[in-house]
């Protein structure tokens, strides 16, 4: 079966899903973007992930009539028409294409829109407990990392570099300071026991899963608190961990080569994220 | 007669240059790009901006076969094709389509690669009289602006703000220090007529007519200092303006509510467009 896509108001075969060269996603990374988790058919935070896309419009200027209802039944439609139980929704929306490149941004364009769903392969048992390892590297981001736009050459470029040097991601540091990973917000787990995570600003994307984490993490009677820390403060954690809503949750044992956490204890993550999947089951009762 | 663009070996349609939806430059703003002034039938410093290119392509380990020569001859065809004399070339290419969205960057892709061109209309003598007005805005743009990336939303938002506040152009502050335009660098005339600009570093993209102007700087018997300057400096400038590849030199004479320049003395500025327009002319000798 062949894969269908989504593209301005149209199911198409993937392969014929093609944008004019003048969109301005292509020309300027002038677009957004959600990734959003979907479980025996049901899109997980699913209203969540549209608030925050209809947010990152809203900071671009860039006009349209999508609404949240709508943008739902596009995914829910796309993943049954490709029969799919589980997987991912990725759904772009950029601010279209002008008649020719310009330096500002043109009113009054349609926008373009676009949704495609991949297979997406859960972390198993044995890859969580053997857990993952990331390089640190300078935040080379532009300061508006709250809008989950498709500006993200930073990102892919240092995540690449992170595959090259045998890790799994990077993880940012910025002006001193921990942020986030390539695609992931970070935790750590203090010696007192408190969930630290950024705060949430300019700095980092404020992940659907990060807040739904907060929100257990504190019903577990944890501590959380969202404020900033640094390398020392990372390496001397009991536990990191990186969340996104494609991963979940990414235990993190080794920092550049610091083995910082060598007897994998991971038991905060591992209570996160056995709540998360109770949390996700609860979107089918 | 209809507008021809080149897209991946063929010259088609301009409506009919599509890409498809998984194009890295579309996901990711992973790609390259110049633009070249086109006069007379002859682009201008055209192996300088197509060894600038490769440079870009060769900073994000963007694997091509591409030549100078063989980009030449596109570009050179492509105006041809659309009967044009003068004009400018917009030249992107990615890294190219692959099978699915993926975070770090595929190898062995083949690249994408965009040509198109348009007509300009020279900065005429009376809107160089006249002269431009600028805000000032804190530089959020990525920290690799010395290579040529679509990775470009803060420029593009940015300059779409000055317009919005009746501005020409933006100039971007980074920690104090005055780094460029939203496309274009930046060069101040102090009081002992010395001109200074930023330095060629990660901080602002190493402009062709930028360095171009500075070797004509220097013909010229001035003082051309690569270093960099803050606020107070700009405003007590004699002269500032901005250099760019497709509008030349644009002198200006506000900066937000600053009228610095109140009798419009750019002197400098208009020597230097002389000797740069001998410049353009010296391709046809």
């Amino acid at each position: 079966m062949k894969k269908i896509s989504y593209l301005n108001g149209q199911f198409l075969e993937h392969q014929n899903c093609l944008v004019h060269i003048e969109d301005r996603g292509f020309q300027f990374a002038d677009g957004a973007y959600e990734v959003t988790l979907y479980q025996n058919k049901q899109l997980i935070d699913g209203k969540n992930h549209l608030l925050r896309l209809m947010q990152s419009l809203k900071e671009l200027n860039i006009e349209h009539n999508f609404t949240v209802e709508e943008l739902t039944l596009i995914q829910q439609q796309l993943f049954a028409q490709n029969n799919f139980t589980n997987g991912i929704c990725y759904l772009q929306i950029t601010r279209g294409s002008a008649v020719s490149r310009i330096a500002s941004c043109p009113k009054n364009l349609t926008p373009t829109i676009v949704a495609t769903v991949s297979e997406i392969t859960p972390i198993a048992k044995h890859q969580f407990n053997e857990g993952f390892k990331v390089i640190t590297s300078p935040d080379i981001r532009w300061l508006r990392c709250d809008i989950k736009t498709v500006n993200l050459l930073a990102s892919t470029i240092t995540n690449q570099k992170a595959k090259d040097l045998g890790f799994d991601d990077a993880i940012f540091i910025y002006d001193n300071i921990i942020t986030e990973a390539t695609f992931a917000n970070v935790f750590i787990v203090n010696q007192q026991n408190q969930l630290i995570t950024h705060p949430a600003n300019q700095h980092i994307l404020c992940g659907i899963t990060r807040n739904r984490l907060i929100k257990i993490a504190k019903e577990q009677g944890f501590e959380v608190l969202e404020r900033t820390f640094d390398y020392p403060q990372l390496i001397s954690a009991k536990e990191v961990f990186l969340t996104s809503s494609s991963l979940l949750i990414r235990p993190i044992y080794k920092i550049n080569d610091v083995i910082f956490n060598a007897k994998k204890d991971f038991s905060v993550a591992k209570l996160l994220i056995e709540k998360y999947n109770i949390f996700i089951d609860s979107h089918f009762s």
